[in-house]
């Protein structure tokens, strides 16, 4: 078997050596923090998306894909409470393309960043030679706004685990136009303390599992409090569907009993956010069937490396 | 004729009505600059390497593929006269890259970070279904170093114009190898006040004319004067090398007569600094060859879209 995207993150990791006063995050969390002074720093994230896997030409088109290359780095600012600043976009051209497809990819860049607050300062084009798929790359920069970046690594025990809206069935359309919870992720975290968060890029079971491995513990879903999507209902197995499909985007988080009930109890913005289980001490990923029963949850999300 | 790489560059700048305040250096420049608080702001630059376009894995091993992806970023710091302070890399993977190809690429880019004191904060990795090669884009932040950062814009009429190194036949194989030009631009820009630099990237001539249309001015060169690498003068046309073959990733930049004559005097580096020109107020790029008389000069690097 391969090594996973995670293995080799972590082995990056090991071999940063990162000083902790100058990069408060590294290596492995949704994006890196970089102080530039005394009380400012900056966040950055990079992601790359590819026709065919991460969008299918012949089904979206450039001003989806230019929206979703923007709204995919948009919610890494969101998963860590953090909001957007600035984004560079690359691109490689497939051959053919030029200033109509530019513009098309350009107008979907523009109408994600505009609702998010986030300019496009800058880019790079480059073509392929031969045949070869569109490529998109976008760079994002945050910063913190009026809490702390909330990382994967601050879960403890006890903590309940929440979600957003509902999971599944992305696939059907919902990955392209998806709204990324920007503004949520940092109401949530100014109302109260959140201890760790992640945004549902590969999978309800995978995402929750990286916030288990950085923060030491182990957690505890309910099945039958998955908000499963109205999409996912409509296929074979909906409740594997919000578990492993991933693409969601939706925020998953953990914070204290108390300041979940508080949450719950003053939340009144209209994308939900639902309880759907506890941090434990097992050190494993669990759960809970309608029967009652406790089974173990591997993660079953999209890696780019086992796939 | 399609658009090239400038113009449509240009219509996105014209686009993008950025705050100069929040954004004193925007779309067009080497780098982007973003404010981020009094006094404090932080540089992005984005470029995207593709395998047969930028390398070619059948020559270039893997270490250099990751060295030119980071060499190529800090050549763009050093074109704005800032140091590099950290890089996000994202790899898009051919069919059977796993493990010991990403440690291969992750040597070339620490042996070009470390070299150069720019952090690896993060990365993506992600891999092509099918049949495809191998694309890395790296976003690398920079800072301010005891000066303001160099823009493109700044050339006035009268500037001699310089150039470090020498020019020409990048391709013979100093393409993946090259040493950006960190120090010297930082170190040139703290003696003197440089009114405009760039990084050679395209070719001499298409880099000259940048600076001529971002600056609104003219500029003639001196044939005879312009620095030729060993390189270049074993092929059939050393002068059209140097002049449009591009990669050569050496600082181009005007600065006033008296602080020329005074960098010249004294700059005591290893790495040579040749006057070539003038700018002038003609509006073109022209070229004086050696029997004196002046010509016009075409931009003839290379356009990543009208190639």
């Amino acid at each position: 078997m391969s090594v996973s995207e995670d293995e080799i993150t972590q082995w990056f990791a090991r071999q940063s050596k990162l000083s902790s006063v100058d990069f408060p995050i590294g290596i492995g969390d949704d994006m890196a923090e970089i102080r530039l002074a005394d009380g400012t720093s900056v966040l950055i994230t990079i992601d790359m998306l590819l026709d065919d896997v991460h969008f299918d030409l012949k089904k979206a088109t450039l001003k989806q894909v230019g929206y979703k290359a923007m709204a995919v780095s948009l919610s890494d600012c969101a998963a860590m409470a953090t909001a957007p600043v600035a984004a560079v976009v690359s691109v490689a051209l497939p051959r053919g393309f030029g200033e109509k497809e530019l513009k098309q990819l350009h107008s979907g860049i523009r109408l994600a960043g505009d609702k998010f607050n986030c300019a496009l300062v800058g880019g790079d084009i480059t073509s392929w030679k031969g045949k070869a798929r569109l490529a998109i790359t976008v760079a994002m920069l945050s910063r913190a706004e009026g809490c702390k970046p909330v990382k994967r690594s601050g879960a403890k025990v006890g903590d309940c685990i929440c979600v957003t809206a509902a999971l599944g069935g992305s696939g059907f359309g919902k990955h392209l136009e998806f709204e990324p919870r920007v503004k949520e992720a940092i109401k949530i975290a100014q109302m109260v303390t959140v201890n760790a968060m992640i945004d549902i890029s590969d999978g309800l079971s995978s995402d929750l599992s990286r916030i288990c491995r950085a923060s030491n513990v182990g957690a505890v879903i309910d099945a039958e409090q998955i908000p499963i999507s109205d999409e996912a209902k409509k296929g074979d197995n909906p409740l594997a569907s919000a578990l492993n499909e991933g693409e969601d985007f939706e925020l998953l988080f953990t914070l204290s009993q108390k300041d979940c009930n508080k949450l719950l109890e003053l939340w009144d913005w209209p994308i939900t956010i639902r309880k759907i289980g506890e941090v434990t001490d097992s050190g494993k990923l669990q759960i809970k069937i309608p029967s009652g029963e406790v089974e173990d949850l591997k993660p079953g999300g999209y890696d780019h490396l086992v796939s």
